[in-house]
Order: C-alpha cells, then sequence, then structure tokens
C-alpha cells in the first residue's frame, strides 16, 4: 500500500517489496518453505550443484579428517516464483532471507561436523522462478587416508553429494562445470596452499541405490600432495644422519666403552625421533607406512651393530684368556704373566734380566702363528681398554 | 487456492501443498507437534528403529569415549497423517521440514554430547500416516574400555535407544533388521576404517524398569578390533629391542664403566618409552594392562641386571682388596705390591731381580687355589677399569 | 473439532489433544510459560529435586574441573493444569515438548558450562497438575581438588542447586531420596568407571541468605577415590627404582667417572618424569602435594649422593697430592715419585735395586697407619681412575 | 480470564498473570522489548551494575586470556512497568522469561568468547518497575599479562561494562557497591581459588568518548596474585639444583673425560626444562621474564664452565708436549721417553739400572723448575686419562 | 495508544516507541527485514564500513590461522525509514534489536569460522533512515604465512569484505577512514599487543568479478610484526650455544672415547631442539624456513664434525699399525713391542739391559723421521685411551 502509492507514479519506481507483494511471499507463508516447490508433485526439482575449493585448511592423518574450505553454489526452480519484469520496472531478481524458501535437504556423506563457517544469510531469487543460493562452507569430513607412503604421499579425498529423503524421481542433482573447469577455477580462487598442493578435482554423477530408493549424488573427489619438504628436512635427514654415525661409528675401534656409549646414544636419539611418528601417523593401515619401517629399520640396524660390537668385544675377551700354553721352566710365573696378559692388556713390565725371556717369547709366537686379522685382535686383547 | 485454480485443470495436477491443505498440516498447527500422534491414546505407537555404522571415527581410551558416525532410521505411525493418494494423483508421500512433526523422544543413554553432524532438515511422511526419519549422526559415546590386551584388545561398545518419558505401553521400540543384516549392511557402508576393524553389530531388544516404569530399549552392540600393527612395531618392537640389547650387555665384561653406562641409558630409552604409554592408557582398570606389565617388567629386569652388575663390581672389589697373605720375608713390600694389584689391577712392574720372587708367588698362589670361576674374578680384579 | 468427532463415537476413544484443548494449553498460551504456575501467588512452589549419577566423565587436577553424567528428576505443581481422568477415558498423564511450560529457574553453581548431552525434548504432566522432568546432563563443574595425597587422594565435589531468583517464599526445595538411596541407586545406574572410583553421594538441604533473600539450596556431594594403581606402575614404581639405582651406584667404586655419569643419567631420568608431573599436578595448594615432595625430594637425594661423591673424590686426590715428606736420600726423584703416585694412580714401577727402597716405604706407611676404611682410600688414591 | 474468576472471590487471591495482564505485558507487545523503555525519550535510563567474583577458572599466559566466574546483578527502571501492588493482594514482584523485556546493550570489550555457563532464563520485575537481572557469567576475556616476574607475578585484568550503542545522555552506568565491598563479598563467595590467589576488586566508574560520543563505563580491576611454591619446587628448585652440580664439577679433576660427560649431561638436562618453560611463557613482552634470563643465565654459565674445562684441558695437553729439551746422554730415549710421559700419562716403567736415571733426572727437572700450580698440572700431565 | 495519551499533553513527552508506531516498524513487518530497504530497485545502497583494530588474539602458523578481535561500523541508508524530529519532540535516533531491521549480507571471505565474541544486540536508526551497526568480532580467518624468515617475520593478513549475492549495482561498498587514521585510531585502541606488534593498516577498496557479477570489495591489510626475542632467548641461543661446544670439543684431545660421547651429547640436545620447532612450523612453503636450515645446518655441522672425529681417529689407529719396519736383531721381540706400542698405546716397560735397545731405537726413528704434526699423532698412538 505504501509502496503502491509510488509505484503508480508517472515516473515509475518499484521496489523489491512491490515483488513480494505480488508473490505473496512472506515468512508466514508455508507454501514456499514447506514442501518441494513443484506445482506438479510427478515433475522433479533439478538441483543444479557446483563446488569450488577455496582452501584446504587441514589434514589430520591421526583423525582421518580433511576440512576443505568450499564454496558452494545451487540453484533450483521453484514453480510458485515467477513474475514478468516488465509489471516491476525491469526487476529480474531478488534477494531474499534464506530462510523464507524450500531448499533441498542435501547432505554431504563424509561431513561429521556442522559447518563452522558463518552461513551465507541471503538467496537469490529469479523472475523465472531460479532459486540462486550461494555458500562458503567449511567442512569436517571424513576421508580415508593412505599414509603408506607418507610424507611423500598423494591423497584423494571425496565430497558424496546427495538428498537425504528424496528419490531420483524428486530431486535430481546435476552439475553445469567439468571437472577441468572446477579445478581451474579453485586453483585461481586457493588463498591457503598450507601444507598441502591441490592436484585437480574431479566430479562426476552416479546413482545410488539405498533400500530400494534410487538417489542422485554427485561426488568431488578432490586431490592433493602432500609438500614433504620440511618433514624430509626436520625428520627424514636427521634420522638418515643418525644411521651415518652409526655406520661410521664401525671406524671407532672396539676399545674401550666410547663405542658402546656412543652408539646407544645414536639408538636414544632414534627412540625419540620415533615416538614423535608415533603422534603423526594413525594406526590405519594394513600395511606399515614407510616411514615406520625406515625408522624401525634404521632403529634394527643400530640394534644388529650394537649387538655385534658387544659380541666381537666378548669374543675378543673370549679368545684371548686360555694363552698360557708356553712350555718354558717356571710356569708359575708364566700362567700370572698370561693370565695378567689375556685379562689386563696392561704390559705386564717385569724387572729382572732372565724373567723377560718367557714374556717376549709369547709375544714372539703369537706375532708368528697369527693371521693379520688374528694379530689385530691379538693386539686388542693387550690393551682390551 | 491458488494451486486450487491449477488442481481444477482436466489435466489434473496435484501438488504437496494440495496434501498439506488437506491435513491441515501447518508449522501453527500444534495437534501435530505437541503429544503423541495417536488418536486413541490407549494405542502404543510403534517406533522403529534401525542403524547401521558409517564410520568409527574416534576410540579415546583415556576418555573412555567412542565415537561412531550412525546412520539412524526411524518410523513410526502418526494417526493425524493419512490421505487417499488416488485424491491427490498418486502422491503416497510427502517430505517436510522435521520440526513440524511430533518425534519419539529417543535418547541415547551413552551420549554424552550433542550431534555434531548437521542435522537431517526434512523427513517423510506416507499417505498412510507412517512417519520415516533419516538421520546421520555423530555420536560421541561413553563406553567402558577394556585396556587389559591393548594393543591387541577387542571394544565392545553399546548404543542404548530408549525414550525418556514414555514407558511401554506408550511407545514400543522395536527394529526389523537382524544383527547379521545390520552388520553386514554396515560393512557394505563403512568408509573409512580408522585404527579399529569393525567386526560385528549386535542388536538386542530388552525390557528395563526404571522406577516402577518399564521401558522398552534396544541395544547396539559394536564389537571392533584394534589394528595393532602400528603399535607393535613402533612401541613394542623398540622396547623389546631395548631388552635384548639388555641382555647382551652380559657379554660385555665387567671392566669399567662402559657397563653401567650402556645399561642405564637403556634404561633412560625404556623411561621414556613409559611415559608415552602413561598417555595412551586411562587409568581405569583394577587390573594393570598388560602392556603396562611389560614395560614395567622389561624396566625392572634392567634395574635387576643394572644392581646385579653394581654388585657384582662390588664384591670384585672387595674381594680382590685383603689378599695380602703372604708369609715371604719382605712384607712391607709385598702389602704394597698386593694392594696395588688389587685394587689398580695395573701391573705392579719391578725392576730388581730379588724383589720379583715374592710377587710372582702371589700370582702363582692365586692361580693355584682359585677355582676357573674364580680366577675369572681374579683376572678381573687385576684388570677392573 | 476434529477429534471431538471421534471423541462423541460410542466407543468412547481419547486423545493426548483432548486434555490440551481442554486446559487450553497452546504454545501461544503464556499463562503456561510466562509465570510461577500458581493461582495464589503467596503459595510457593515445591520443586522436588533428585540426582544419580550415571557417569564420572571427567576429572580435570588441572583445570579444577569435575565432569559428571548425572540424571535429574524434578517435578512440581502447576496450578493451571488438573484434568478429571475420567472425562478422557482414563488419561492419567500427557507428555509434552518441554518449552511450552514454566519450569523454574534452577542452576548448579559450580556449572561453568552449558550442559552438552542432548536436553530431553518433552515433559510429562499429570492430571493433578504435577509436572515431571527428567533429564540427562553432562555437567562442566568447577570443583576444588584436593591433590594433597596424589595418586591416592579421595576428592569431594558438591553440585548446588538454587533459584537464580526466587526467594524461599516462591520456590522451595526438596528431596525425597535419602543419601544412601541416591548412592546405592547411583551405583547399579552407574556404566564406565573410569580412572574414579565412585564413593557415595550426600544430599544436603540448607538454605542461603544472598543480599537480605533467603533462598532453599540443595546440595549433592560426591565422594569418588583414584584408582591409583597405574600411577603407581607407571610413575611412583620407575622413580622408585631409580632412587634404588642411586642407592646401589654407592657400591659403585669411586674410581674413575663411570659413577658419575650413571648417578647423573638416574637424574636426568627423574627429571623427565618430574616435568610430566608438572602436567598432571595444578599449582593450586598452599600445601605441595606429596608426589611432588616424593619426587623433589628423591631429585635432592640423587643431588645430594651426587655431591658427596664429588667431593669425596676431590678430597682423596687432594689428600693424596702432599704425600711426599719422605725423609729418604734422593728426594728428587721421590718428589716426582710422590707426586706421580698421587695424581696417577699408575704404579709407578721403577726399576734399580736401590731406587725401589723409599717407594715401597711410603706405601708401607700408608698400609700401617691407616684404618681399614682409610685403607680403601689410599686405595682408590692409588687407582683414582 | 480464567484468573479473572478467581480474584473476585471473597478470599481474594492474586496470580502473577494477573499482573501481566494488567501490564498487558505479553510476548508478543513490542512495546516492552524493542525499545528503551522510557516514556519521556529524553530521560535517560540509569543501569545499576555490580559484579561479584565466584572463581578465577583460568589464566592462560600463552594466550593471554583470563577466565573470570563471575556474578552479574544488574537493574534499571522500565517506565512500562508499574503497578499498585494493593490492586493485586500485595504482589510486590513478577519473575519472568528474560526475553520478553528489554535489556541494556551492555558488552565487556575485554570478552572475547561468548558465555560458556547457561545463561539465566528469569528476571524479576518490581512493583515500581525496577527490572532486575541476576546473572553467572564465565567470561573469557583478553588481559595483558605482565610475565617479567613469572611466577612470582601479580596480575591486574579488567573487566570493562560499557553500552555499544548508547551514548551517556541515553544510558548512565553506575555502581553502588564500593571497591571494598566487592572485594569482600567476592572472598566470601570464592569457590576454587586455583592457581592464582584474589587479592581485590578496584571499581571505577569513566567515562569515554568514541566518535564524538560520550559513554559511560565501569571498569573492574581484579587482582591476583600467582601461587608460585609448585613451580618453585617442580622447575627453579630442580634448574637451581642442576647449577650446583656444575658448580660442584669444578671439584671433579680434569683428568679424562667424566667431567665432560658429566657437565654436558647438566646441559642436556637445562635444555630439555628450557623447552617446558617455552611452552608456558608467551612471546609477549619488550622484557624477557626474568624465568628465562634465569634459565638461559644458567645455561650460559654451564656452557661457560665446560668451555673453560676444555680450554684448560687443551692448554695442559698443549703445554706438556714440547718438554724433551733435557741435555743428558742419550737423547733418544730421553725424546721417546719424555713423549710417553707427557702423552700417555703411563708410567714409564723401565728396567734397567742405567737406564733409569735419565727419567729420574726429567721428572727431578720439571719438579724444580716448576711453580706449585704448574706442578699440580705437571702432575696433571702424567695423568691426563 | 498506550503512548499517545501522554504525547498530547501540554508538557508534550515523547518515547521511541511513539516513532516505531509511526514508522509501523514491528517485528512482524517484512518490508523492513525481507529485501533491500530502497524504495527504487535501481538505487544501490551504498554501505559505509569501517574496521579498527582491538587486539590480535592469535596468530596459529601451523594451521594458518590469523584471529583478529575487530570493532566494525558499518552504516547505510533504509529508504522506509525516516521521520522529522520536530514531531516527535526532537528524537533524532532510535536503537532497536538488530533482527528487526534488513542487514547487508556482508561477508569476510578469509572467515572460516563464526564470530566467536557475542553479537552486538542493538543498532541505531537515524531520522533521515541511516542505519548504524556496530559490532565486536573475534574473526578466526585463514591467512597464508610466510614464515620463511620465522622468528624475525612480518605477516601480512587480510580481510576482504563483499556481499554475498548483491552485485555492484545493489550494493556498493565505500569506507570513509584512511590507512592512516586506521592504524593511528587501531593503535589507540590496541589493549593486548601479545606476541606480535601491530605495524599498521592499509585499507582497499577494489572490484572483483565473480561469475560475471562485479562486485565490490574492501580489503583490510593487516601487518605486524612478531617479536623474536624469547625465541631468540630460548631456542636460537641454546643451539648456538650447543654449535659453540661443538667447535670447542676440537680442543679435547683424540684420546679417548670423551670427545665422542661429549659431542653425541650435543647431537641429542640438537635433536630434541629439532623436534620443537617441528611443532611450531608449518610444512607450508616450498622454502625451507631460514630457521629450519638454521637447526639442519647446526646439527649436519655437528655430524660433520662427529664423523671428522671418528676418522681421525680411525686413520692414527690404522696408520700406526705397521711400524714394525725395523732392522735390528731380534725382529720377533721388535714385532711384538712394536704391536704393542702401536695398539696399546700402554708402555712397554721392559726390564732387562740389552732389550731395551730396540724399543729405543725405534721411538728415536718415530721421533726423527715424524714433523711435528705426526709427532702428536704418533703420542698420541701411544696413549690412544
Amino acid at each position: 500500500m505504501f509502496l503502491a502509492a509510488d509505484g503508480e507514479s508517472p515516473q515509475r519506481v518499484c521496489s523489491y517489496q512491490d515483488v513480494l507483494n505480488y508473490l505473496n511471499l512472506t515468512k508466514a507463508n508455508e507454501l514456499f518453505s514447506m514442501t518441494r516447490p513443484v506445482k506438479d508433485y510427478k515433475r522433479s526439482t533439478e538441483v543444479s550443484l557446483e563446488l569450488l575449493l577455496y582452501a584446504i585448511l587441514d589434514v589430520k592423518e591421526i583423525d582421518q579428517t580433511f576440512v576443505p574450505y568450499v564454496w558452494i553454489l545451487m540453484k533450483w526452480q521453484n514453480d510458485y516464483i515467477s513474475w514478468d519484469p516488465h509489471d516491476f520496472c525491469g526487476i529480474t531478481n531478488v534477494s531474499l532471507p534464506t530462510e523464507v524458501l524450500w531448499k533441498p535437504d542435501l547432505t554431504i556423506e563424509e561431513m561429521i561436523e556442522k559447518d563452522k563457517a558463518p552461513p551465507s544469510p541471503q538467496l537469490t531469487i529469479d523472475y523465472n522462478g531460479t532459486v540462486f543460493v550461494q555458500n562458503d562452507q567449511v567442512l569436517v569430513s571424513t576421508c580415508r587416508m593412505h599414509v603408506y607412503k607418507f610424507p611423500f604421499d598423494t591423497q584423494r579425498c571425496t565430497l558424496s553429494f546427495k538428498s537425504v529423503v528424496h528419490t531420483v524421481t524428486e530431486i535430481r542433482l546435476v552439475h553445469h562445470w567439468s571437472s577441468s573447469e572446477t579445478t581451474e577455477w579453485s586453483r585461481e580462487l586457493m588463498r591457503t596452499q598450507y601444507e598441502w598442493l591441490f592436484l585437480n578435482m574431479k566430479v562426476t554423477n552416479k546413482s545410488v541405490t539405498t533400500f530400494g530408493a534410487e538417489q542422485d549424488m554427485i561426488v568431488y573427489t578432490i586431490s592433493m600432495k602432500r609438500r614433504p619438504l620440511l618433514y624430509v628436512v626436520n625428520f627424514l635427514l636427521p634420522v638418515f644422519f643418525l644411521l651415518c654415525l652409526d655406520l661410521a661409528s664401525f671406524l671407532i675401534s672396539d676399545r674401550g666403552g666410547e663405542k658402546l656409549s656412543f652408539k646407544v646414544t645414536l639408538l636414544l636419539a632414534v627412540t625419540v625421533m620415533q615416538l614423535i611418528l608415533n603422534e603423526i601417523l594413525p594406526s590405519s593401515s594394513n600395511r606399515i607406512p614407510l616411514i615406520a619401517l625406515y625408522c624401525i629399520g634404521i632403529f634394527g640396524l643400530m640394534l644388529l651393530s650394537l649387538l655385534e660390537t658387544i659380541v666381537v668385544m666378548y669374543l675378543m675377551e673370549k679368545d684371548s684368556a686360555p694363552q698360557d700354553d708356553e712350555t718354558d721352566g717356571d710356569r708359575s710365573l708364566n700362567a700370572s704373566c698370561g693370565e695378567k696378559r689375556g685379562k689386563e692388556g696392561f704390559s705386564c713390565c717385569e724387572g729382572g734380566d732372565k724373567k723377560w725371556h718367557p714374556c717376549v717369547c709369547i709375544c714372539d709366537v703369537a706375532a708368528d702363528e697369527a693371521t693379520p686379522a688374528e694379530l689385530l685382535k691379538v693386539g686388542i686383547r693387550y690393551i682390551a681398554f
């Protein structure tokens, strides 16, 4: 009424409210919000759905969740809406609060948390009844992660849109943008390329049958590649360095404890690293991730090299003990001397002229009979720490 | 009215709104939303409830929570809804916003947080009054975990559906799918098999009496098995490796500190591992989990072997101290000599011709009297670092 | 109207809606939801409140929060509700959406977060006007924790129910179940006995005066006992083991660095353990928790034993340095010899016949004058690594 | 109507609804909820605001947030509410759902999260139009922390209440309780004194001008003191102990690696402690917190003492190397002998009578020329591990 | 009506409700809340938007989120609102609940979570139709972080305001405060300057075209600088200290294991530090952050120095082994002697007169032929632990 007065002036002006009044579109009018807006119930509603990716906000391997920030554009036909723009000074579309109109009950099967982003408060209706809804959504979705090749992995997460209660005869889901268009436009939109590099999006339209009812489904598959650089620098490299050190430790002579303590400290460092790995990786797959194998492998190698060191040291000791097989005169001295030599590795430095003889002999004998390798060990026997 | 005009055309078309108008089903009509929708209050409402498992999103031992992602299908009879499809061009069902109709006040006893997934906005009504509600829910439920056999454990979590205020005379809960069907269909639906392997679901119908009122209850028991592989690789194996090293360390001679420092470093590594365990396991059970026993057991073994090493070293030292029981002439020298030998393990390298004698004697005596085992220790005495 | 037609049939059936129609109970009728439902304002509303404990979901010492999962049953009289069951085929109670009726503004003083569990959607009214509300609630409440005896502590947390704005003349709070009944029934209900063992509940009714207005208050005191087993196994025992090792290390001779490095590694292990403790315990009490004292005490003991070891080693060295007080001929040699002996601990093994004399003397003197304990130390001096 | 019948009985009873009916106070009546409730718009609304502190729930230095649990009491005049209690059997106040009346748009400037506590559902109106609102609120507010003296710090957090859109001519903010009353009453109310000890509250009334509009503001300043005991016991003391050990390590002789490994292990322990500190302290201030200086200072001291040890050891070695400047006969032997002595620290134990001479000489010379300090070092040279 | 009576008194008073009555502005009047409030739809609505920064609450590198606390002021023209203040005793503005009026559907593109701060409940309308909305918002926004120079980085985060559905012909976005004003006033407002130092804000107005529709956009760019002091003190300095120690360790003689164990302990300390770094830095950039290079670089340097030490020690050993090339008489003794010397490093202290000869010769030869550096190594050979 208030507006009608304006509308009848020679220089005619129209407000959006005139359109609503014409359509009798009010919040209270349940015609618009209660049921699927088709005049003939046999006509299905074709919902056109497009999705672009703004950002990959989070990918949590441990929770198997994928958090994309997407831009969703939907449109469908509302049979109860239509006006002639000529009657309204050329108004072709009106924007309205979203809650006044019926919306398809689309759900994303993978979605496990409500949208965290503020919902878009308005939608647009067209003069021929098309309703446009545009929304930014932060989707917390579940996604089966494949961590086998972590951190050089490529993940594929799907977002499957379908109606909850409507069959294909009621709601048909279509998409107009091809996979390549979606990928390209998403790439332009992408803001923060966090840890993950967006590869591409694939959109497929399929039809699923749940308990006898056939339903349309649009599946968006987002492929992305992890940027492994920092993992390499901060995890793989240090562990590899530790392995190098362990290998290098073979150059350390078996003389004395420094080799053992060196190696066991490296082992401790790898242990600490391994626990960190434990926090990153979920215990999800049947196959052990390569990085876990890498870590446990290096751990195992270090273990083996440690064991080898211990065994070698033990054998050398044991080997050098029964060396008192001299045939000289004063055995008692020799026994004591050999004993001392074998166990102590300290030079038995005897004073007297004659007593020197057997000692020298032993050494002599040892040097004669031994192969060079054995010689080394014999030498070790003498110094054995 | 607006539609009625369409409805009376020769080529008759019907809209869903026609049905609602016929039923007088509006948001404001409290007949549909206020009370249990039976015309005769003596008739109980039979609620059929089926549950399928989409995913096991999380199982937190420390919080004793189990987070399944389930798909719930309920249906019941609403006496106020019924129409003849023939009068409405064959419309057999209408989908409506969920809030306009009464819903049974079913609760899941174990549920401790509100559903985090976006609720399904629509339900479906049938021409004969059946109301179908279909919903995806992320249930944060409490579950008594049995961590005794962790990480080789199998957990059984229950979801108990019952009405809050209605007795069995008002609401009867039934399920039509058997345990095996539920298990099979869940298995087909399952998306991410996270750390847990879904075994089966069992559905049972029981009747509980709370304060004199008998109520129907449907209990879904979900059995699942943990995939222990990564725990084995990242926790059990390293700890076992450390034990191996500790055992191997017996081969290290007691000569000098490298054995002690080796073993105490291993102990430190196990300590760090144990603290990680502390984060995983809840302090819930009367029985200590096996893995804790495994860990503390290995810790204890290492402790004992360390103590044994220390004691052996101590005894050897103590043992070798009072060895100055020679009966030779110049005792004073001998005392000093024996002392030196026992404590130092350094060769007492004496110069003069005659002085050599007693030294040799001692060694001789020691070698004569000692058993082989003692001989070893005597030897150790000489080298004791 | 729709129902009235049914109601007048010979085989009379009544629906719940008939009762509501009789009571004129609609969502819009503010008589039921605006004010305290008494016809005479001087009559106080007696609210009966019972509480049972389902589960103790969490007890966070660090945040001083206690999260019980409780079952609350309230009932009170609504004067505007009453009907004769005979007029309605014997309907004695009707269940309604909770929002249509006035509810007492009860608050739990300790509650610091909104109820996280899904609220119960319905309540029940009786033909004589009694309103029953039954609700499962996850209460995040603040609770003063007493961690002095951790992990052998027993906590007492209170839940104080009172009206926010109503005085005792308006709302009176009563409870009908005694403390023992509440305890017993809670025990039956209890599902997960997490880390805490529920001991008992005590319910007391008291009257508080806030700013001149007297108010009724019902206080539920929940006592619970921590299950310390895992803390003992995973924290107290390892720390105790480390202490044992430290004590055992006294058996390690002061010869050389292995004792020092052994002890300092133990200290490092206790340090790591202490930091974990830091995460568990809040810095709340004036009294230091016993476990912190236990930890810092063991740390201190280790520190002292380390200091003692260092000092003993230092004294022995210092002690042995000025030992060149011989009165023999060639002093220069002796000085050098004594020097060498004291500092090196290596046998000064001299060759010549005559030169041997003084060296022997010294050792002899030392051995003669020393007590056994000193003898040991003298011995140590010679070997001091 | 229903009530009016009751109200006209000789023994007259009045219900609260009678008052609402008289006032025409319904949810739909926008007179009460739309605008500031003054009949003359020139009259400002005086809002009286009092705040008491229930508990200090959390103080997060890292997030600079302060979470008090407060009790807020507001009252103001609503010109549209007034009745004569005599007409209503003496009803002087009525409690109502909070949403039916206008409330001042007070905001707390520091508040960064919505109130987490369940809001109070009811308010009270007086017969002369005063509206009382009483609310428990958990305020997550930002607060500039001063961590310079951590953990001996005292924090001052402010809560500034002001209207968002109303100027001082529209809403005037007053408080009736003085700072000392507020402090005293808060102290009585305080439940859990968590880590923080409440000192006092100061309330001040000021007037701020934002973009030309003058507004009243009430600022509550809460002072609180941290209880440092546990930080002292669990952080400061252990670090101090480690420093003591480092100082004590000066008593360890420079002979051999045990001193180095001892000190570097202490350094590792301090490093671990420092990282924990990193988690506690925010990187916020221009001034480095004292505790960080304490920690880095001790770290630095240990570093210096380690460097000193390394340098001393190096100098001693270097010093002792070119010591073969003897002028005796057989130089070749001496060179070898001096070489051996300086580098090895092993006794060069020569046998023959005559050969002994030069060796003795060297030692003699060294002893003669050296100062006592040098003597010590010379001694060390002989033992240098 | 109630008010009208007042309004006609000679001393005329006006209430805000009079204005609303005149405007017919009620919650139910959809004219004000449904569509863009212009009488002629061709007129665009100019929305003036200003933003000031209260506080930088959080900047999470790992999540790439930026959480500012901002103060937003919007105003626009509502054609349906206008009154003559003279008719209403001079009322020039009225404050109303925000939900009764249409608001532009402005969105912040970067925003990924709903506003956490309590929304402002009221807005103000002017007599000439201008609507003022003022709001405090905690924006959780995504922001591409550049961590290359961490912790000496400066971040630039943008907040891009645009309408969701309106094109530039419908809503025009303007700002009246310049970048410098915004910066200056924000600086005055800033409360807590957390870790970040606010540098400046830049506001730019641009026009974007999304799918054929041109839209206005206002971009606020907030520049801020991290305060690196605590990172320097707690991370960079300790790591640098550890490097210093590693460099200093070159002064430690290669004699024996203390050098190895010293260096490997330093490596362990750097490893622990590196893991902490891992928690701070996101794996986002193609370029590795400098701090990671710093850390891995120091790690690598330590590794190399460790390898060098090991290799040097190995070479010295290997080098000293085949030193038995004497041409003297009794070769057998010499071989044994040289062997012993090279491997043991123990003085071969021989007694007899004649036997001494060859030994002396060897040493002599070695001393003659060797360069000083080689001499050192030869010396080392003799002491090699």
